[in-house]
């Protein structure tokens, strides 16, 4: 296994040059003008998979490829343990281009941090697994199983055809564990293994006015103004407490354990470099609960966009026409989307104003997720953590939704490792995404020395 | 001045082809990107005032330029009354270009209407004016006055250059009275003499909540969200009711007379025609005031638009790191801008959300106007009004702002009169703006007409 973690070490600067290649794609799945290059992208990621000696073949699916890429299977020989290691090409879109300070998809590297949409969510994270991989077979370290990787391009839009071939190809995914990477890590000397996840479910809320803008000047005071009942409509929805005002919002909420909050209060950042991080004067949530609980143990509703009217240079006075809002919801354990998709627009059409028609389109939701960290798997993957950043690991519920986890147990029976190599100060989903190279590295070694330990439990 | 008029009947087709060229221009005052097209625009009426054989001068400003153009002088005669007729070239902002059925900078005729941005506002109505001067002078017709065509290009960014203009060159500009088309008609069969004007006041209100975007798993929970923000601030300023629920707001409002009241119910279109020409199921205001009354007799808060966080296709889970609003209040004789300027900001800086910076930015502000209807000029008009159109004119109070009609007033000391030609349908402001070509043959006729009534007087 030395020599494993050897040719890591005299391989870094070649690593670091391919992983620009892979940001360089404009992989944003949820814009239809990047169809052709989330096609590219996976094609190259196949070919970067079929360079490593792993067996690969792409999937066309009704969104976006998927790529499959196994280890080679010994022949007649006793059945092995299966992981299958998870992850995603596609990203957030860039926008806003004005707020980067290098383009979003020409990777740069300053200091020891690389900077590009998608570089730590999730192209870096997934490379450090590849690398380990391309290790072991180079130097001809025997791996003690057999890996398949599964990796999509619809994971920031909800993992929709993921899930249809999950279903389709479950025999052949049959697996003892799914190893993601795609979670944080609270600062460089805190590795994580990440045992809860926030679910979320999302909506576009559109209230329609008028037939057609209308001079604010000749109409106005005449009809109700759609940006304003939209405001009024959405302010209602959470009281001053930082408390979602939504009838049973909170009824499912799995409430937490008196470990779990002093669990919470070692972990870092503190809440003063907490607000640094974030540019704030001060924090603000639900009353009752700390900055750290309220990010990742309990449910939000948060407005991610707001649309009406005119938006361009100077004025223009109108009534506009229509008012939309993007809005998520996290959920955490016990919340069931579904569920919570039905209250919030149920909600919505009870308070909606009657001068105006509402229109709710629901987009993708995912099941909050939860797994003990005791069992033997997470306790391996502990160990393979202290090993490879020589540093104590914490044990992390996470805010963030990965749709697909809850899917691998549905579909597949197995529980999912959550190794993430991001630091919340990866700008992940904002402008100036980084990940940082000592990571990429210490992550490149967490996975070599991974598959060891999961196999001697 | 039967030739004139007769001149005028042989001339339309003409004048369309004409109106359609001045239409071309994307002369859009309040987009940088368009000053080349304003220059240009500049530079096409003073050629056409030229060609009509108006003595046209144009004045470059620190905004777009002022085309003056006058009708020739007698040499050494007794002193004749002098009239100006104010106009402009600048147009709203297009968009959103998706909802016009043709490009809004290429005129389209589709029966008795021409369809494109400016048409109605100001371009076509302008134009009649002009026209009209073109067929005295080539018919040999003597005008009873002078006339000076003051067109201006930055109306509907607040008329700064020209309120400058006037003040440097009010001797110049010394005048009787200032006629303007540029308000409405309540349908074809009710010219109207418009006696009053809402002032206006605009703001830009922005909330900056964290330092840039931030991924609503990792933070959302822990900062507030400023479009959540924006939504509960903004929401607050108007009540169930309609009303502006804003200290002081209503505190000048000079009370709508009983006789005012009276005629307000005379006039079209009720509110069935209203709704439907609007596209609303109901129509909503100020309780206690018709919908005529609220649209063109009493104060109002509209939100133009709002911008927050990611607006594009599918969704990005954000916490956004600002939201911003556009606002405009219409005011009612005897409220001042600066000092509703005053209150207003006062209010949302006590009401701010103290987890973030407010930012407020003000625009153009304008006075309310109001002109008694039976002064000799006002009745002079109507009596053109009729007999142009064949109908009997009706008395109007006009929900919009004139910005530049309360500086004539100071600067120059002279009344206007608004004698427009705009119809509730032709979308002013919005998309597929239109102008009515019976309204522009009519409004020719009256322009005629109107300056031998004036010299009677």
């Amino acid at each position: 296994m030395q020599n494993a973690l050897d040719y890591l070490q005299r391989n870094q600067a070649r690593f670091v040059a391919e992983l620009c290649d892979f940001l360089r794609f404009p992989s944003v799945s949820a814009q239809p003008e990047h169809r052709p290059d989330m096609r590219a992208c996976a094609d190259w990621l196949a070919s970067h998979c079929r360079q490593i000696g792993l067996e690969t073949v792409v999937y066309p699916t009704d969104g976006h490829p998927i790529v499959l890429a196994k280890t080679p299977r010994g022949k007649n020989g006793s059945p092995r343990p299966q992981f299958l290691v998870y992850g995603h090409y596609d990203v957030q879109p860039p926008e806003p281009l004005e707020l980067w300070n290098s383009p979003p998809f020409e990777a740069r590297i300053e200091g020891r941090s690389i900077f590009a949409r998608g570089a730590t969510d999730n192209k870096g994270q997934l490379f450090a697994h590849l690398k380990a991989v391309e290790a072991c077979m180079k130097t001809g370290t025997p791996l003690p199983c057999d890996l398949t990787f599964v990796i999509e391009g619809e994971e920031e839009v909800g993992s929709r055809s993921l899930a249809e071939f999950l279903k389709s190809h479950h025999h052949e995914l049959d697996c003892d564990a799914i190893v993601i990477s795609d979670t944080g890590m609270p600062d460089q000397n805190h590795p994580a293994l990440t045992y809860g996840l926030r679910g979320v479910v999302a909506f576009e809320v559109t209230l329609h006015g008028p037939s057609h803008d209308l001079h604010s000047g000749t109409f106005g005071g005449a009809v109700d103004n759609p940006a304003m009942a939209l405001c009024q409509l959405l302010g209602r929805l959470r009281d001053k407490n930082g408390r979602i005002a939504i009838p049973g919002f909170y009824d499912d909420v799995a409430p937490l354990s008196a470990y779990e909050r002093k669990q919470f209060l070692r972990l870092p950042p503190k809440d003063a470099v907490l607000r640094k991080l974030l540019g704030v004067k001060r924090l603000f949530g639900e009353r009752g609960f700390t900055s750290a609980e309220r990010r990742s143990a309990r449910p939000t509703l948060e407005l991610n966009g707001l649309t009406s009217g005119y938006q361009g240079a100077g004025g223009k006075t109108i009534v506009p026409a229509w008012a939309r809002a993007k809005v998520t919801c996290r959920l955490v354990p016990r919340q069931r989307p579904a569920r919570i998709q039905k209250i919030v627009c149920r909600h919505l059409k009870k308070i909606r104003p009657p001068t105006m028609r509402l229109e709710i389109e629901s987009g993708h939701g995912a099941e909050p997720y939860w797994v003990s960290p005791s069992v033997p798997q997470a306790q391996a993957a502990l160990r393979a953590l202290r090993q490879a950043f020589r540093c104590e690991p914490v044990l992390l519920r996470e805010g963030g939704s990965i749709p697909i986890v809850t899917e691998f147990k549905k579909v597949l029976g197995a529980d999912s490792l959550l190794l993430g190599l991001a630091l919340p100060e990866d700008n992940a989903h904002a402008p100036n995404e980084k990940f940082d190279l000592d990571n990429f590295e210490n992550g490149q070694r967490m996975s070599v020395l991974l598959w060891q330990e999961l196999c001697r439990v």
